[in-house]
C-alpha cells in the first residue's frame, strides 16, 4: 500500500541521486547548509551552516533523510552504497580529528544522533561515547590519562546503547549502578572510583547477557551500524508518532543522522556542558539566558540531578569562556535574525557548539521578540508576521494558572474552550445562575449541555462535561463566550441525583472546589489562582501590521450585543455570523417559541411569534449599536424544533402546566418532532417553507431594529442569511417573503436601509449548483461545520468513538472538523466560490464555520479568493494574523 | 422570482414570433400538425393532423400554449394582438360553417376546449355550445327546427359556462333541473320537453344572479373571452397541479386552447355519440373496441347516466357509419403506428371525429401491442421499446386484487412495495413466523420495522406499516423480497398492548382479514381474491429485444440464493449489492453478533466472529450456486453496530439471561453505542478500521465459500466491497487486510480464484477523491441512497415531515430518493467515473442504491457511462427496458 504515486516520483527521485547519502562537516567547511533542513534535518543542516561560518562545531557527517526513508522501503536495510560512504566519511573525520575509530591507541568516540527537518526534542534516540570497548578503553586511558573518565565514558556508552539499540530497560543499569554506589557508600555518581565504574561495567555485561542473550558488541562499526538502525527506527516509535501528530508535523521522509566527534564535559574542573538562549524564552526579553554545569556531560543536565548554574556565573567562572560564548550568541542570532537555542561543551577549558536552532518560546516572548527584531532592523515587519504561529496568540487572551501552584489533576478531557477557571461545583444550569447571583464563583459539570443551558454556562466560570467533542455546540458556545470549557472528559462519572461525580476513586461533590484549564483540557481539585491576560504593547503593534498585511477581512461570530462588544476589542470587522436561536432561549422566550411549536394552525403559531418580535427587535437593536458602522450577518432560525422542547418528564410537566396545556399533548409533539438524524432532518430554511410566518416574523425584526438604530445616528449593514439551502427555488420562495416584509416595513416606517439577502452554502448540494443559487443571493457565506459533516459523511457528536483512531491511523492528518478538509471539503468550497462567481462576479464569500479560526483553513480561504472569515471572538486575533501570513506567503510566492 | 435566466430566454423567443397565436384547420386543410404538440397541445396538434390527412373533423383553431405562458406573465392579461387574431379566425371559421357566431338567424356554435402538449384527461376545463343567448336560441330552432334540441343546448351551455366560469356550484343547478324533473313526474333528462327546458333555464338565469349577482353574459365574444380565461385559468387548478405532480410531468408552457364548431350527437335517433380504441386497451388484443350512445353529448357518456352500447352494435344499427369509423380506425392506426384513443359524434347520419391520441392502456396491452406492432412490421423493434412505459412492469411481475370485487378502504398509505397481498393481521414479527408455521396467511401490522423483524417480514404475506418512507429500510427490504407492503399510514394508530389498530372510528384486531395493495398504497378490509401474474410470451420477446439494445448490464440486489433465483429469473446478470448484514439477523446468529458487540476485547471478538464464519460462508456458497457463471458484489458489514441490539427492556433481559451477562451491561453497552445522527456515525468501513476482525473474518468466510464451490464445478467472481470509504486511506488499509486473508485461505485450500476489491462510493467526498481511491480499487458502486442523503443533507427517514411540500411547492419535480437527483447528487456521481477512470480507465462501475431501478435514473446512468445497474429483483425488468431505452435515444440523438 505504500507505493502511491506521490511516493513513488520521491522514491525514484531519491533513487537517481542515490549516490549521496551522506554529508560531512569539519575544519570550517562542510557540504552541507542551513536551507538544507529536508534533507539534512535541522540539526545537521545547522551543524554544516555553523562549521562554515566558523562557529566552534565538533567534526562528523549526517546521514540524509532519504536515506532513511529508503531504509523503511527496503524492509529496513540500508540502500547500496550506505555502507562505503560511511566508511569513507569516517575516514575523512578521523583525518579531521587525529585519532581513529575503534583504535585501541588513539581511539576516536562518536556520538550518533537524530534529527528530523522539524523539531521533535526528545521524542527520537541518541547514543554517545560510540566507538568504546574493554580494549579501546585502555587506549582512551593513556590518552586522556583519565582512568576514571574512560570508565565513566564507557559504563555511559553501555547504558545507552543497552537502552536505545538492544533494548535492556534503563532500570536494570540502573539497579546496578546504586547498588555499586550503596557498597561504597556514596552517594553521587561522581563519588565513584575509576575502580568502582569498572565494576560497574563488569555488572553492565553481565546485565546486557542476561537480558538478550548476547555478549556487548565490541567491533567500533557493529556498535555505529546498530545504533544507526536504532536512531532509523524510533523515527516511528510511539512517542514520536504521537507527537508529529500533536503539532502537526506531516510529510517528512524521516530523520537524518548525525555522527559526531565526541567532545566532553565531563573531564574535570577546566570541562562544562550548558544550554543557553540569546534571549529569554519566557518574556522575550533581549538578554543572554542559559545555565551550565561544570565537569558534566549534556545528559546530567537534562536528567536533573545536579542544579546548573545560571550562564550570568560563567563570566566570574570561566570569564574567557564567557565571552567566546557571547561571541557566538552574536554571530549566531546575527546570521540565522532569530532567538537560538544553544548548546554548548567545554572540554578541558575548549568551547565547542554542539547545535543551534530557532529557540522554543513562549507566546508573549514570540511576540516580543518578533517585533523588537523589527526594530533592530534584523527583520521586516513581513517576516515578524511569519515568526508567531497564530495558534499560541490564544494564550495571551485567556486567563491562565499562577505556573507556580502546585496542582493535583483528577482528570483530562479535550482542551474545548481555552482558560483557566476555578470555582465550585453545581450540576445544572439554574444553580449555576442561583449560586452565581449570590456571589458564587461555579462550574458547572454535566453530562453534555443542552440549548436550554445556556444561562447556565454564561453564568458559570468554567464549563466541564463528560461527553461532547471539540466542536461540540457547547464547546462552540464556550468559546464564542470565551468560556474556559473541557470537553469529552470520558472517565468523569456523574450521578445528578446524589449531585456528585467520580473519577476511579475521587469522588466530587457538588459545591466542593475544582479548578479547570480548558487549554490543556486539564482538571485539578481544589482552589487554583489564576492570572489575568494582560495585552502588551507588542501585541497591538503585531496586530496592527497584520491588519496593514491582510486581504482578507476579519468577522466574528457573536448572538450577543457582549460578545460582540468583545470582538470587537479584539478587532472583528463585523459579525459574520449572528445565530438567532440562541436569542429563543432566554427568559420567557422559550415560553412563546413553545406556544409557536404547540400550535396546531398558522394563527396559533402568529400569535405566539408576535409575543417573540418585540424581543428579537430588542436583541438586533442591541447587536447594531454595539456593531455601529460594520455590517451584521443574521442567520435566520436553523436548528430542529425539538431542540426546543423539554425531554424530561418533569420539565415536560412543567411546560405543560405554563402553556396551560395537557401533559398529552406535549409529549405527543415530542415524539412527533423526533428524528432518526436531526442533523439531516426538518431544520434550517426548511422550517422556513414550512412555516413561513418564523421567516417573516424574523425580518420584521431585524428591519425594524435596523430603521430604529438608524434613527438613533447608528449606521447599519444588515445582511439576512438563509440557512441550509440545497435548491435554488428554496432560496428565491424565502427570498421573496423576505423583502415583502422588508418593503413593508420600510413603508411603515418611512425609511430604507441597504441590505442584502445571502445564504449559506453547507450542503454539499449548494456548492454545486451555486450558479444558479447565486441568481438570487447576494452573499454567500460557508458553513463549514455542516458542509464537512455531509461531505465527509460525519457527524460531529458522534464522531468522537472513531476519530480518535483515525488520526492515529493517519487515515486523517487533522481533526477535520478544526483545520478544514482541504481535499475534500475544500473541493466544494472552491467549486462554490467560482460557481457563485460565474453568475455574480462581485459576489461577497465569507465563511462561518469553526474554521474561521484555524490558521491553515484561513491560508485556504485566503487561497480560494474569500472576501472574509469569521470566527468566534476569542480567535478574532489568530484569523488576523494567519490571514497576513497567508497574504506574506502570497507576496513571496510571486517573488519566486 | 419568474424571471430566471431559461424563462426569460423563452419569454423573447415567444415574443419576437408573438405575431403568430392562433393555429386554423379546416376543409382538409391546417397550419399545425401533429408534430407541433409542444406548441398546439396534443389535442390540437391531432385535430390539424387529422385534418390535413382528410379526416372528418370539424373545423376550428388552437390558441398555442405559448399564448397561455404569455397570459401567465402578463398578470392573467391576453397579450397584444390576441384578440385581433381570435376574430379573424373565428371570421375563416364562419366562412367554412356558412354560419355566424353570436349571429340570431343562423348562428355558429363552438367549443372550448383545454389541451396540454401531455394528456391530462378532465384535469383542465371545457365549454360546450358557446355562442348562445336567449335570443339566438330561436335563431337555432329555426335552423335545426328542433325546439328542444335548442333549449337542451342552451341550458348545457348555462350549466358548463356557470360552473367553469363563473363558479356557481354544479349542484345549484342540479338542483334545479331535478326540482323540474320532479315536478313534471319524470326521471330522465331525455324526458323533459321544450318548456320544461326553457323553464330549466329561466331558473338558471335565476341561480346565476343569485350567486354572482351579474346576469348570465349575452354576448358571443364576452362569452368566448371568458371560456378562454377559464381554460388558462384551469392550468395551475389544484387538481390540475396535483396530476402533473403525480404523473411527472414537468417543463410545459401551459395549456392550449382549442376553438372548435359545434357538432352535435344529440339531434335524434340518427345522431350519437362515442369513444372508441382502435386496439383493446386492457389486453392489447387487436380488435376494434369501444361504445357510444344514440341522441346524446359527449358528456352524458362521461356521466354515466345512461349504458353505452359496444361498438359492434353500431355495425347493425348504422352499418354505413361503422364501415366508415372502420376506416378511421385504421387510417389513423396506420398514420400514428399506435393505438388510437378516438373521440366522435354522429350528426343526423354525418360522422365527425373530435380527438384523436394514442391510448392509454394498461401494462399487459402496453406489451402486447408494442411487440403486434412490430409483427405487424408498422413499428421498428427500437420503436416498439420506447413505447412501453418501464414503470408499468411492475404490474405484470406481481400478484394483484381481482378488479371485479367490490372493496372497502380502510386506510391509504405509500406504495412501498407492489402486489396484492390478504391475511390476517399480526402485530410482531415472532407471531407472523408462528402463525405462518401453522399454515395461516397474515398481514404483519407494525408502527415501524426493525431489522430484528427480518424473519416476520419474509413469513408475512403483506406488511402495512405506520412510519417508514418508500426507501425507509422495511420498504427496501419488501420490494427486495417482493413482498407487497404499504407504509408511512399515518392514520393507523396501533396498540400492540390491546393487538389492534384503528384509523378513525374503524378497529381491526389480531386475527382480522385484511387486504394490501402495495401498488397503490391502500388498505383494505376483509379478504380479497388476488390473481397471481403471468408472464406473456409477448413480455419475453419485448425483453429480449431490449437485451439486445442495451449497453447497460443489469444486476440485482440481493441477499439470499432465494432473492437470487428470483433475479436471475428475471434477467439479472449477477449481484450488484449483497448485504452482509442481512445474514447477521437470522435464527441464532444474532446471538453470536451480539456476543461479539459485548466483547471487551479482541480475543472476546474473535470467539464470537468464528461462530458466525460457517455460516456466512454457507451463505455465500447459497448465493455463488445460485448466481453460476456471474459475478456477485458483497458489501462488508455497514449498519451501527446498535442496529443489532434490542433497545425494547423484555428483549435487553433475554439478551443478558442468553449470553450470560448483567442487564446492566446490555444496557450499558446499548447507552454507549448510541448515536446522535447514526446515519454519519461508526458504520460502514469505519467498523472495520475499528474492529479489522470483522472484516478479516468475513473475507474469510467469501473465499472459503468461493473455493468450496468452485470444487463443485461452480463458476464464481466474487466482488468484495467496502462501505462508506471517504478517505484513500480508509481503503488501502482494509485492502490490504482482506488481501491478507484472500491469500492465506488460497493457500490453505491450494486454490485461486480471481476476484477484486472495490468499494462504494456514497459520500460526496468519495466521488471527490475518486482519481485517488481508484489506485486500489478495482471497480465503484454508486450508493446513491447515502450519497443522496448527504449531498442533499436529507435523512431519508425523517425527511417524511417536509419532502411532501417540498414536491408540492416545487422544490423538487420528483423525489430524490426515488429518482435521483441528476443536478446536484449526479453531479458527482459524474465526477465520480470520471475522475475514477482517469485513474483507471477500465474502472467497473455501477450504481446499487435504490436509484438503480428508475428509468430517469438508470438513463442517466447509461448517460455517464457505467457498465451496469443493480436494483431489487422485481425492478430488473424495469431497469433492463430502461437501459435499451437508454441505448435507443442515443443511438436516435446521434442520428440527428
Amino acid at each position: 500500500m505504500k507505493t502511491a504515486s506521490k511516493s513513488k516520483s520521491k522514491k525514484s527521485a531519491a533513487q537517481s541521486k542515490a549516490a549521496k547519502f551522506v554529508y560531512f562537516f569539519g575544519n570550517a567547511k562542510a557540504e552541507g547548509n542551513a536551507k538544507m533542513k529536508e534533507l539534512l534535518g535541522g540539526k545537521g543542516a545547522n551543524l554544516a551552516e555553523m562549521t562554515s561560518i566558523g562557529i566552534p562545531v565538533p567534526a562528523g557527517f549526517t546521514i540524509t533523510t532519504e536515506t532513511c526513508d529508503l531504509f523503511y522501503r527496503n524492509g529496513k536495510k540500508w540502500p547500496q552504497g550506505l555502507e562505503e560512504q560511511i566508511r569513507a566519511n569516517m575516514a575523512k573525520l578521523e583525518k579531521a580529528m587525529g585519532a581513529k575509530f575503534g583504535d585501541r591507541d588513539n581511539p576516536l568516540l562518536v556520538s550518533v544522533r537524530s534529527g528530523a527537518a522539524a523539531s521533535m526534542p526528545g521524542m527520537m534516540d541518541t547514543v554517545l561515547n560510540l566507538g568504546l570497548s574493554p580494549e579501546v578503553v585502555q587506549g582512551l586511558i593513556i590518552k586522556t590519562e583519565n582512568e576514571r573518565f574512560a570508565w565513566d565514558a564507557y559504563r555511559r556508552f553501555m547504558q545507552m546503547f543497552g537502552d536505545v539499540v538492544m533494548e535492556v530497560d534503563h532500570d536494570a543499569f540502573e539497579h546496578e549502578l546504586e547498588d555499586v554506589k550503596r557498597k561504597r557508600g556514596v552517594e553521587n555518581d561522581t563519588d565513584l572510583t575509576a575502580a568502582d565504574l569498572k565494576e560497574v561495567v563488569t555488572r553492565y555485561q553481565a546485565v546486557i547477557r542476561k537480558h538478550t542473550g548476547e555478549d556487548f558488541p565490541t567491533d567500533a562499526y557493529e556498535q555505529l551500524r546498530k545504533s544507526i538502525n536504532a536512531v532509523f527506527n524510533s523515527w516511528n516509535n510511539p512517542r514520536a508518532l504521537r507527537y508529529r501528530q500533536l503539532n502537526e508535523i506531516f510529510g517528512l521522509l524521516g530523520t537524518a543522522v548525525n555522527i559526531q566527534a565526541m567532545v566532553f564535559g565531563n573531564m574535570g574542573d577546566t570541562s562544562g556542558t550548558g544550554v543557553c538562549f540569546t534571549r529569554n524564552p519566557s518574556t522575550g526579553e533581549n538578554k543572554f539566558y542559559g545555565e551550565f554545569l561544570v565537569n558534566a556531560q549534556g545528559e546530567d543536565v537534562v536528567a536533573g540531578i545536579r542544579t546548573p548554574m545560571p550562564l550570568d556565573q560563567m563570566s566570574k567562572t570561566w570569564p574567557a569562556i564567557y565571552k567566546q560564548l557571547v561571541a557566538v550568541r552574536t554571530k549566531l542570532e546575527n546570521h540565522y535574525r532569530d532567538m537560538q537555542d544553544i548548546e554548548f561543551t567545554i572540554q578541558e577549558g575548549k568551547l565547542y557548539i554542539l547545535q543551534t536552532r530557532n529557540g522554543k518560546r513562549t507566546a508573549a516572548a514570540a511576540v516580543r521578540i518578533a517585533v523588537e527584531l523589527v526594530k533592530e532592523k534584523r527583520v521586516s515587519q513581513d517576516e515578524a508576521l511569519m515568526r508567531v504561529d497564530p495558534r499560541v496568540l490564544d494564550q495571551l487572551l485567556h486567563p491562565t494558572f499562577n505556573p507556580k501552584q502546585a496542582r493535583t489533576k483528577i482528570v483530562k478531557g479535550l482542551p474545548a474552550s481555552p482558560g483557566a477557571a476555578t470555582g465550585r461545583v453545581v450540576f445544572n444550569a439554574e444553580d449555576a445562575e442561583a449560586w452565581t447571583a449570590k456571589g458564587e464563583k461555579v462550574i458547572l459539570v454535566r453530562i453534555e449541555t443542552s440549548p436550554e443551558d445556556i444561562g447556565g454556562m454564561f453564568a458559570a466560570k468554567g464549563i466541564l462535561m463528560a461527553r461532547g467533542g471539540m466542536t461540540s455546540h457547547a464547546a462552540v458556545v464556550a468559546r464564542g463566550m470565551g468560556k474556559c470549557c473541557v470537553a469529552g472528559a470520558g472517565e468523569v462519572v456523574i450521578n445528578y441525583a446524589r449531585k456528585e461525580f467520580r473519577v476511579g476513586s475521587t469522588v466530587v461533590k457538588e459545591g466542593d472546589w475544582v479548578s479547570l484549564d480548558g487549554s490543556l483540557g486539564e482538571v485539578y481539585q481544589g482552589k487554583l489562582e489564576t492570572v489575568d491576560p494582560e495585552l502588551s504593547g507588542e501585541f497591538a503593534k503585531l496586530m496592527k501590521w497584520a491588519d496593514g498585511a491582510r486581504k482578507l477581512k476579519v468577522r466574528t461570530n457573536a448572538d450577543t450585543p457582549a460578545d460582540s462588544k468583545v470582538a470587537r476589542k479584539f478587532g472583528a470587522e463585523g459579525i459574520g455570523l449572528c445565530r438567532t436561536e440562541h436569542m429563543f432561549f432566554e427568559g420567557d422566550r422559550i415560553i412563546a417559541v413553545r406556544e409557536m411549536i404547540l400550535s396546531d394552525d398558522l394563527a396559533g403559531r402568529e400569535k405566539a411569534l408576535a409575543k417573540l418580535l418585540p424581543m428579537q427587535r430588542g436583541d438586533f437593536e442591541g447587536i447594531f449599536e454595539a456593531m455601529n458602522g460594520l455590517p451584521v450577518t443574521i442567520r435566520f432560525l436553523d436548528p430542529p424544533l425539538h431542540e426546543f422542547l423539554p425531554h424530561e418528564d418533569e420539565n415536560q410537566k412543567e411546560m405543560a402546566a405554563v402553556l396551560g396545556v395537557s401533559l398529552e399533548k406535549v409529549r405527543q409533539k415530542v415524539e412527533a418532532l423526533h428524528e432518526f438524524n436531526p442533523m439531516l432532518g426538518h431544520r434550517g430554511c426548511r422550517l422556513a417553507i414550512s412555516y413561513p410566518e418564523i421567516a417573516k416574523m424574523q425580518a420584521r425584526a431585524v428591519m425594524e431594529a435596523a430603521c430604529n438604530v438608524k434613527k438613533k445616528g447608528v449606521k447599519v449593514f444588515p445582511e439576512i442569511m438563509i440557512p441550509l439551502v440545497g435548491m435554488k427555488k428554496e432560496f428565491e420562495i424565502l427570498k421573496q417573503d423576505i423583502i415583502e416584509v422588508v418593503e413593508q416595513v420600510f413603508r411603515e416606517k418611512g425609511q430604507k436601509i441597504p441590505y442584502m439577502v445571502g445564504t449559506m452554502i453547507e450542503i454539499p448540494r449548494a456548492a454545486i449548483i451555486a450558479d444558479k443559487i447565486a441568481e438570487g443571493a447576494e452573499f454567500f457565506s460557508f458553513g463549514t461545520n455542516d458542509l464537512t459533516q455531509m461531505t465527509l459523511g460525519f457527524s460531529r457528536d458522534d464522531a468522537g468513538s472513531f476519530l480518535g483512531a483515525y488520526v492515529e491511523k493517519g487515515i486523517f492528518e487533522k481533526d477535520p472538523f478544526q483545520s478544514l478538509d482541504q481535499e475534500g471539503v475544500g473541493y466544494l468550497v472552491q467549486l462554490g466560490v467560482q460557481n457563485g462567481r460565474k453568475t455574480r462576479p462581485d459576489l461577497k464569500v465569507g465563511i462561518c464555520g469553526e474554521h474561521g479560526g484555524d490558521p491553515a483553513s484561513v491560508e485556504f480561504c485566503h487561497r480560494v479568493g474569500m472576501n472574509y472569515v469569521s470566527c468566534s471572538p476569542f480567535r478574532v486575533p489568530i484569523a488576523r494574523l494567519a490571514a497576513a501570513q497567508a497574504s506574506v506567503r502570497e507576496k513571496k510566492a510571486k517573488k519566486k
